[in-house]
């Protein structure tokens, strides 16, 4: 016998995990499609070269690469992707004379990183990304806004923020320190000013170079701090750092480019308790070059971000001469999905066949078979117990799936064309009903259980 | 810069094509849930002595086989799926005992195989499996064949013909001929009828076994080949195989079972001329144990079979010594897609969002914007152009993504809050609509043109 487990780092999800996560995608396709973001698709096996050109990938990210071979094939030539962003560059390097610009694209994929295997991280997790290439509109940017905000809406999340901030206003306030042009460790530490507060930050910023610290000076980092901390909140915050930092073209840009985009998600009915500013973002700002996203939800801040992106200048540098800035986000789906299981928001069972037809021996196996089929074209997803076992067995099977409703026949009941019509839930059952009101008593008794329990 | 072509054998898809496979996609997973079907995932990468164990795959397919390593891992102890089925065996295995039995999944995926490169063959494509495992009921069997039937409804397919076989069939016959055991040349020669004919196929049969032939008397061979070529049809080619092999218990109970899932698949609505009994079928006939299904497309059957599936005994007998019979087809979703794509059935275009809002230079950003959430919340898909270009531009964008409908908006139509309604496909124009009816107006005029469209 062959251990039939998965390697180290990987997993099987079972329907009680794939059902809830390809219900949340199928949500976030939709939404995505409402926007008119198209799909694409790149293979999971890239070119090495295009892995690891320049810039591509962190050390770490790089250091964690599968290699991919085949009898006959190069060694060291092909890799499997660690993201979906140099991907994205790639492709639309390739094909850009066929995709017209602005350029809206999503893509939901696995990724592979060889990462020491540890409690819910994964050598291969899902991607869910979108971006607007080929624009730098401040509607580009709040429409990604617009979309995370109607994703985690749709996905049942109870209540979330999205925070933002910009490269922009951070640079002013490092120029206004003098330290214009070597802000990289300021970022890191203050990325990490929510998780250790404001001490361990300071003790960071005054720390030496060498040990990875920014070397500003008391004052420099208690000024950073401040503004950091002072900067969270709604468009109020920006008429305050606007007086800080006014002198600063690239802040007042920043700061003007936050306020239209602010008005934007505002024109879309966004509720702005929803929107935050926040100063102190800092994650990814040596990479965005614009607005900056995070989003957390309320009470589970301690998950992090489960929705970031930002705005970058120029997509695909490594592979073509044209300019492409663009904005984009993307979801942690995974970290979505076991926060709204552990918060018991996932919606259980499968949703889409709520009815079992079931039968007592003798019957026919042909009347199940075409009372299924009737439901199924009246667009009521339904199942068939396939083997002649005792109807409590097939109905206990059913809620085991998830079933609602049970559709009970045996040979009476065919002979007189009729059949019984059992709510899983409550156990009530209504019992002599004609074949003739099939699908309109299994639709309202539906609609009647639906209407009583939590809703979808 | 860096070559931004992938690398041999693999593709992008660009929304021309993504689009309407993601579309395809979406329609078989409504499908395969409204029977019941639930999704599973299992990682791309698996254990090399999972892939490699007796059985899992043929010697061709093993030599393609993508090893896979990282830095620190050790090499040959990993690869990438090379099709969804020994990953499923494994994955039951490994779950048994939470799944409970029968078991009813689909799975959607990438496999990788090393093929030699060649036009419309991939070194990775996807997979569309569906399954009932622990079940040896006809109700099984006669359902696979009715998921093969709705998917390709689903799919636009316009006419198509489900082909069925049993092993216990073609077993009779060789038994009769005194080829018991040793039918394994006949299968593979028959298997050939369609594509070279009789006389090519005569000439295998009775080829020596050191050339690939089967060894059979001119005599024989004549009589494999006449109850192939009379045994296509409806229910009266059982009846005629019922006479000359009513003798041989397995061939009876094969015909027997044929006839059982044919009712089956009768009461459930399907037209009697969409499934066909063809004795001739042979293909994976050495793997089958029960039925085997093909499916061909009236006027497209050169392409082959792009559903085809079949019984088996035992799934995963390397990995667990419970047994496990099942039955299960894969939709060969590439070769559809290329089908449909030369018959020019693809729909087009996304038709998920049909509206542009357009806007004039001078029109406040905010109001497209507003517009634009109102009709995605009334469930309308709609894009805003992002930058403040001409609305031609605008319009000709909208019209290249397949957009039906644009709404339009300048200064004077924001100060009167009204909008014009413009057909982008007639170019019929509705002036000074209230916003107060954007709604309504836009539905309407949808409808209008979809019931004058082809319809999707």
């Amino acid at each position: 016998m062959i251990d039939p487990r998965v390697a180290s780092g990987l997993r099987d999800l079972t329907p009680a995990s794939a059902i809830p996560r390809e219900r949340m995608l199928s949500r976030f396709r939709g939404v995505f499609s409402s926007f008119g973001f198209a799909p694409i698709e790149t293979p999971h096996i890239e070119r090495m070269d295009v892995l690891t050109g320049k810039g591509a990938g962190s050390d770490e990210v790089l250091r964690q690469i599968f290699e991919v071979t085949n009898k006959g094939g190069t060694p060291g030539e092909l890799a499997l992707r660690f993201d979906l962003t140099v991907p994205l560059a790639r492709f639309v390097a390739r094909h850009e004379n066929e995709l017209g610009f602005p350029f809206k694209r999503y893509a939901i994929g696995s990724v592979f990183r060889g990462e020491r295997p540890a409690k819910g991280r994964f050598r291969e997790f899902t991607q869910c990304d979108f971006d607007t290439i080929g624009s730098e509109s401040a509607l580009a940017d709040a429409e990604i806004a617009l979309v995370i905000h109607k994703a985690l809406e749709s996905a049942g999340v109870p209540d979330f923020t999205i925070a933002m901030n910009h490269r922009g206003i951070l640079d002013g306030l490092l120029e206004s320190l003098g330290l214009a042009g070597g802000g990289g460790a300021v970022l890191r530490a203050l990325d990490r000013l929510a998780k250790v507060g404001r001490e361990a930050v300071a003790a960071e910023l005054v720390k030496d170079p060498g040990q990875g610290g920014a070397d500003l000076s008391t004052e420099q980092a208690a000024r950073v701090l401040d503004f950091a901390e002072q900067g969270r909140g709604g468009p109020e915050v920006l008429d305050r750092a606007a007086q800080t930092l006014g002198s600063s073209p690239q802040a007042r840009a920043g700061l003007e480019n936050l306020r239209a985009i602010l008005d934007l998600i505002a024109s879309a009915g966004v509720p702005s308790g929803r929107m935050s500013i926040d100063l102190g973002l800092a994650r990814g700002l040596d990479y965005y070059t614009g607005i900056v996203f995070e989003t957390t939800i309320k009470g589970w801040e301690r998950y992090g971000s489960v929705a970031s992106g930002g705005r970058y200048d120029n997509l695909a540098s490594l592979f073509t001469t044209r300019r492409l800035p663009g904005v984009g986000a993307s979801i942690g789906l995974d970290r979505l999905l076991a926060l709204l299981e552990e918060a018991g928001r996932l919606i259980a069972g499968q949703v889409e066949t709520p009815v079992l037809v079931g039968y007592f021996p003798g019957t026919q196996p042909t009347t199940p078979f075409h009372l299924a089929a009737r439901l199924r074209a009246a667009g009521i997803g339904t199942e068939v117990y396939p083997e002649p076992i005792s109807i409590g067995r097939q109905l206990a099977h059913g809620s085991s799936r998830g079933r609602l409703l049970g559709v009970i026949v045996g040979p009476d009941e065919e002979a007189q064309k009729t059949f019984n019509l059992r709510d899983l839930v409550s156990r009530r059952e209504d019992r002599g009903l004609a074949w003739s009101v099939l699908e309109d008593s299994v639709a309202s008794a539906l609609e009647v259980i639906r209407l009583g329990g939590a809703g979808a």
